[in-house]
């Protein structure tokens, strides 16, 4: 399967930022373990901290991939620009969060996507990523 | 590990009620797979329509079980009691949902559960459950 | 036509609780009035205080009998468990009640369950009931 | 008994309008049947798109008719107007609805004529009328 | 006197559930010291975490104790339905909370006991369940 | 001066309804004594239970009379179009009412006709228009 | 094609009222132009300041002409009853304002008809009318 | 009769401060040309800054004058400690604005006073005043 | 044991004002018995109708006495000034209320007070504060 | 005239995304049209999915293009950076949308934009964009 | 310049009140440093913490003084009065807070002063006043 | 001191657009004259219309910089994703602003980035960055 995972605004920061909240290890080192795990299939990874960018990458591979894992950052809660990118295009896309965000602040529990999205998976630290891809495997 | 599965209100009508929603299968036939699946596991499953029964249960089992994974159904919306057993008790627990509520009416969006749980997994279909176990497994 | 009567909590005490505005007549003895008007019908009754053996009532008649009339009381204004209830189940549903909730404090006047019964009766004491009876045999 | 029923805005549209709702029976019809069926009372029927029409009508009928039946459409959920002029005479008024307004968009489950009226029958069709002459007749 | 304390969901984990904000002393050890105390008194404690059967007792004690003591837990939040039921007995009944459940999040700030209770005693400790005995014999 | 008093819906029925909050004179025998009272200027009166009505009224007396006195009972709260009138027209216009509308329901505290008027008087009786008239004098 | 336009309350003071924000230019002298500029169209006037007129005249109209224009002024923001009546009808209505309401008091953003038109236009003068004429003649 | 005017905060600077919308004139010399009009009665004035020392001048004359005339200035909208001083004592109040307050800001719309006292009068600029005398004269 | 009751605003006119909520003892009577009753600790009491003496009184004790028992009267639902002062001061403050409070209106049912008091006792009638010296003392 | 059309997020994949609300035409397709018929004029097509790149093209064409269209896609309901845009340039603006946004989800009806272009057009399909240059050629 | 520097409730606890928020320097001490260092400006210190104190001050020194820098602590965010007389008088005001306001607790975030004030400053500990002097200065 | 100054969208237009609120001096001019003000410390001054623009600058320069001064125009009101930046980063950031947004409209109240910056300063014209400038060589 082709899968592609999609990351937005500050999660660059992984592993750097607010350890206490999200763990002290970086994307890319997490990423290299699941493209280890899931050698069958081809997993891609794309960061950006621009909605303009989510949204272009979103088109450019909403219509071939089998399956899309987004975590949108803080965009989540602000942008329906990428709601509308996300049901405007085929592939299944999971929402994905490392905290369980609904334990934080009150703004951080509205979600514009979870409506256009195929399922939510929340809380789990990376270990969400992995749930997610699971899931679209399955699917 | 022993795992608790616990369901709320109107869950057993599941293969006989909206199945355009929930689908066509009983949760008892989808639970004896599950058991067939993580045979190394003791899974056990409960169901009632009682808000009451729900935390005597949770309050029974909290302290000993591995992980608790809860579709409290509709009391999700409404019960701060039997959130108040959740964070009460010590076993980890996650909650869960088949269908992905927040595609639905406005008042199945808020849960008085998330902020107690451990994650929260919603959207897959009866798999939700599935990968549930396989979060609190690796945790 | 077997039709089933419910009563939701605190309908126990109709005659002795604030008869001001519910009357002074129990129900079991306007039951039995009713019982007698519709010979030719089997008229059941049932009442609990407790929102899961309501909802347990619902299932277990909801796909065999008539019709159901239901008066869930306070249930009426928080229980979206019940509500889901009588959406899942087969057999029509009518809402009754006996005072005008309208006339009463502002958190009656919202019921969760009017939009998944079939019509709502108020304001007409206990012959609101047989109002509900005559529409299900005219349906 | 001398009864009176009052349809408002766009109800003279029945049977042409959004029949799918509605259904395909004019209101003529109907309440030539209501006639027909209650031959040993008195029963008027008024109609009239405009606010001001129908709390006049109020007022010239209000303190000698026995009972008043009023489906004031959209004026339900607009018109204080309308329910001062019922709070103001003195027959009793009941509130119907064809359609079971819960159903339908949020405006449509705020009536401002409950409050002021004796009781509410909603959903039943044109059944709901029949259904409130009988609580006047028993009253 | 014949006094009634009333504990509703969660309260049986005294001691044992968040002694950071309950203590850690059960609400048994705790009721025989109050037994001791008031000795003159019939003292009778009930606990149940199903809102039916905390209704239940209201009704079958309601009529005839002399004063109820009542610790609704998440119910105080959720249930109008008990509130319903304080309403309509005829015991005066007294509305305790262990900690000052101002301090702590929104949703427990709003009661619906309150307004139909005679009075409120909160944030002392187990000890608010002694002051309201006193306050009960004092009146 | 020649001054025009505009009374609004249900008003026609002042003496007669709902006299503990309106008093038992109509508004004709007031309006007399007003007449007789002001005997230098010239008092018209109008009355009218249609908005449409009254926005005409005020279009064909609003750019001649010296000041027009309103109480628009009901549409005060509902009616921008009587405001939009009101403001368009070039003569001063006082909104009265003869309760004191704070003390009553909600919906009475809202005006949408204050802001485009010179000024208020509420509460004093039918002596509120009397008041009015000396204001329009004065000013 | 046979074209209706409807203007509501307080537009027929166009003109004269308020020029600042509507021009001083009068309605019929606007509309003498389009019937000039639309020669082979048949272009028909209405206004009326009652919200029971214009529903009146949606009806007799909106079964046979081929569209129709509204600028239902104040009524825009309060009358669910012609909401009602344009969706009850069959030809294409479009909703148009002289003014950018959105420029312009809150109360002026909420429209109660857009839901129901075809379509809005807002904010070129006069002007408004003129295009929704074209958009009329090419839809 | 002996009648008090009370005046709130920043009612001392009439007349220098903000006098497009308050004139002026001092309240002083206005004060002075009413006890003039008004010789056969006893004005007394009173101004304070102070939200306490405002509620013990209603305690220390609301027993013993005819009628107070309070203009509580900002306190008018945020003070329910005067209104319940107001609701407290015996002598009737009027609450008097000089500007339309509904034509100011949004928080100047809500008055905590209006329902405690007998009327109110706003938007004759100074002359607020000379009607509320004459209204408590009258009554 | 140091104790000081503070009561704020129209507390001063209790016996005197609405008796029917109130009661018709002064406080001054009623504290003198609880003088009596308390002979072993001194009880002072202090009163004022100004929110800055309040604040003044609280910080010149507030360091110093073993208990402060306050009844804010309508300073409760609008100080955070007072509030601010509470949680500045190191002594243990009780909230007290004569009348219960959440049977009143809407607005008296929020304290600012509440969350930085120790606890909160109301609707006990006077006897409020003798249960909060008993508290203070006890703790 | 130089006009310039400006479409934001996801109307690149006009034609292609949710064709049952935007029609199976491209827009390219369709501003071919646009040019041919308008071929006197200079017409200019921009498109991005960037916020920020959008409030560049606005700074760059907005003191020197004749108008501006802009269909800002979901950015009109969340971008008040936008909006601070296009209320700082020169050039007139108007807003278009290709749907009846009203007809849509609730919060597709609030607009940042609306207050700051010059007029609205909406529910035209791409016939609004047609429409909009008309209104800028005539102004 | 003459420079007034105005706190209001509970900062006379500086230093000594919650000292993990506000510092332990008390402000006489902080103001003595100020007047230290600006030697050539004669700087005034008032705190009071009564709001008609706070409002009697600005009006005594707001038309000579050249700067006033205002902590109006709590009544920040509940006191119109107090902003009323801000707007009154013709001295320049700064609003100043020692902590940032928007850290704490959701009613400290609301300001009724800064819309009448020059210009904010916030969280910059004691040193918020010296930037306002500067300011001032400047301006 | 190395301090860097963000400036967000809209503000590169600065003595360009809307000058009566924002002044005509451009900020290119205003940075020039701090630099020199400045000369011992390093200023880097940084400008983008885009959201991910500025995220990626206060990403780049967050964890060396001695100092953030940022303006971020409206996505203050908008960007929870430029706050998760700043709370990410280690550098400290201060808020300003020219124009003193309480004033201005509505939405222009609330700022997302206030909870997660060490302090605000708004309303001093250009002069605020200045003031900021000041507060961080001082902290």
């Amino acid at each position: 399967m082709n899968l592609l995972i999609i990351n937005g605004p500050n999660l660059n920061l992984l592993g750097k930022r607010e350890t206490s909240i999200y763990g002290s290890e970086s994307f890319e080192d997490y990423f290299n373990k699941l493209v280890e795990e899931f050698k069958a299939d081809n997993l891609v990874y794309y960061q950006s901290n621009s909605e303009g960018d989510l949204i272009d990458k979103l088109h450019s591979e909403g219509y071939k991939t089998d399956g899309i894992i987004i975590n949108a950052g803080a965009y989540t809660h602000t942008s329906l620009a990428i709601a509308d990118a996300i049901s405007a295009i085929e592939s299944p896309v999971i929402e994905v969060h490392i905290s369980n965000v609904h334990k934080r602040e009150e703004f951080r529990h509205k979600s514009f996507l979870s409506a256009v999205c195929k399922g939510v998976i929340a809380g789990f630290g990376l270990d969400s990523y992995r749930l997610a891809i699971e899931a679209l495997k399955r699917s």
